[in-house]
């Protein structure tokens, strides 16, 4: 299963309403925690995440809205026992401020905390059959990244097709390495008995000014994550402080033909979610998603 | 205005419907954050409580159900730009683990937060117009400490018998710093214009086994605070990680006097609070609450 369940959608301070940020991107087996700002681990709770369920966890920037929740996530692993290895990623400039929020027995961490900082313009952190997981600046003042996981194409075998040319076992799998085999006398390709299987995309854009880090991340991506603070009438507020409107950020999908888009991280000086709809929407007619906590968006079907 | 707000009242993770520990007590003009958790900053936003309110932090231990909620707390102080001291009390053994929590500009830092760890088997934090704040030294492993805030007994003048003696302006408050004073040819005492005004006290005791630090915070408050993480079948648990059972806790209050009793600090085993009301209950007759986020109790009205 794939799919983003949202754990927090304010920005800065939490309201009645809303968490501070905090997302869970399922990934099949993998779980990559995003942000997880403070309370995090009630959210969780809330939404039926377990500890367990987390693989990596990957902090754009060292604002607190974005990463006070560390102790109580990295705390809940240890309680729960959790035993796999659990990746984190960060901006190595904030090395100490990791190491101030990594709230774990030394013995614990040293079998199950892995650290993995990003640096530099883009850094490839994983590059697994699962995808791989880029780190691209962003512009936001302290160093701050957005990341990007992109699964490979594939190819999707056809088993009637298979049949009849009688093929099976070990042929099958050479076939799929070698792209073509010879059987009963001919060359069998791998297109005649399969079909492509695109690989899936998921982009997650937080607090940033528009900059080419933002293209990048969201070229061409099934799902598409990204804060959108303000709305337009405070444009020149989101200029300074390093953030987006909702336009801006329903533009960006748009101009990346981004094929979902969820807009959340929104300030408290907003009452109405439905403004960020009708922003958002006269720049994008994809599917669009004005994130409140506990929604559960799915990564749409492949594209064909 | 004297009254407890529960801001949360789980014991090591929070549940569906119990956040991590945190406890405010406002106290006239003075604000009493007790073991801010988790999410505390959130919980104060939905009871109506606001950073400007807190005058004190008391941390009774550094597990991290009772201050993980310090990063949040700090921040939002500077954010929403209090003024005012904010003095910080914790184990003094802690002083690196508050490092870690305090999550602030240096400049701010300095210029509001004040830092008086506690140690010792006691420690006279405050003495106060507002009441004497001492911790006493409790019984977890790791050192802690249970609070105290104690206001001393003073007396009430009648305005009716000042007026039938003629009393007024300096005069009242001669007599009030004097005891007795000429007037009329006379000597006229305090007792004759007042009478008594009894100090009023509040007690909070966290994680501990039972030990005589318990029973010296508890002496005959008007409210008294306590963990009850365990139930009786689970006795042995409780003597183990260094709990108290619903039944000790209500025995404690009983035995000491305490005019009114807060249950809290729940194990998320159980799932049944009547549970915890049925043990204490067959302890203590007095005013009894099993806590619940977001409860509020009222320091009771003034023994006569």
């Amino acid at each position: 299963m794939r799919e983003l369940v949202v754990l927090g959608t304010a920005s800065q301070v939490p309201t009645r309403t809303r968490n501070h940020n905090g997302y869970f991107l399922r990934w099949d087996e993998q779980g990559f925690l995003f942000d997880p700002g403070e309370g995090t681990q009630r959210q969780m709770t809330l939404a039926g995440v377990s500890a367990t369920d987390i693989t990596r966890i990957c902090v754009t920037h060292f604002h607190g809205d974005h990463c006070f929740g560390l102790p109580g996530v990295l705390s809940r692993l240890a309680l729960d026992g959790v035993g796999h290895p659990v990746t984190c990623h960060y901006p190595a400039s904030g090395r100490e401020d990791f190491a101030r929020l990594r709230w774990l027995w030394p013995d614990y961490a040293e079998k199950v905390l892995r650290e993995e900082p990003a640096q530099g313009d883009r850094a490839i952190l994983a590059d697994e059959p699962f995808g791989t997981l880029a780190a691209v600046r962003l512009d936001h003042g302290i160093e701050a990244y957005g990341y990007r996981l992109t699964e490979p194409d594939g190819r999707r075998m056809l088993p009637d097709r298979l049949a009849a040319m009688g093929l099976s076992g070990p042929a099958v799998g050479e076939l799929q390495r070698l792209g073509a085999i010879e059987h009963d006398s001919r060359t069998v390709t791998l297109g005649e008995v399969s079909v492509l299987r695109p690989g899936q995309s998921v982009a997650f854009v937080m607090d940033t000014r528009l900059c080419d880090g933002v293209y990048e991340l969201a070229a061409g991506v099934d799902l598409l994550i990204i804060e959108s603070t303000f709305l337009a009438a405070d444009a020149a507020l989101a200029a300074e402080h390093g953030h987006l409107t909702a336009g801006q950020a329903a533009r960006v999908a748009a101009e990346c033909g981004a094929r979902a888009l969820v807009l959340t991280h929104f300030s408290q000086r907003y009452q109405d979610p439905a403004a960020f709809e009708r922003e958002a929407r006269a720049q994008y007619d994809g599917e669009l998603h004005v994130a409140e906590d506990l929604m559960r968006v799915p990564v749409a079907k492949r594209r064909p």
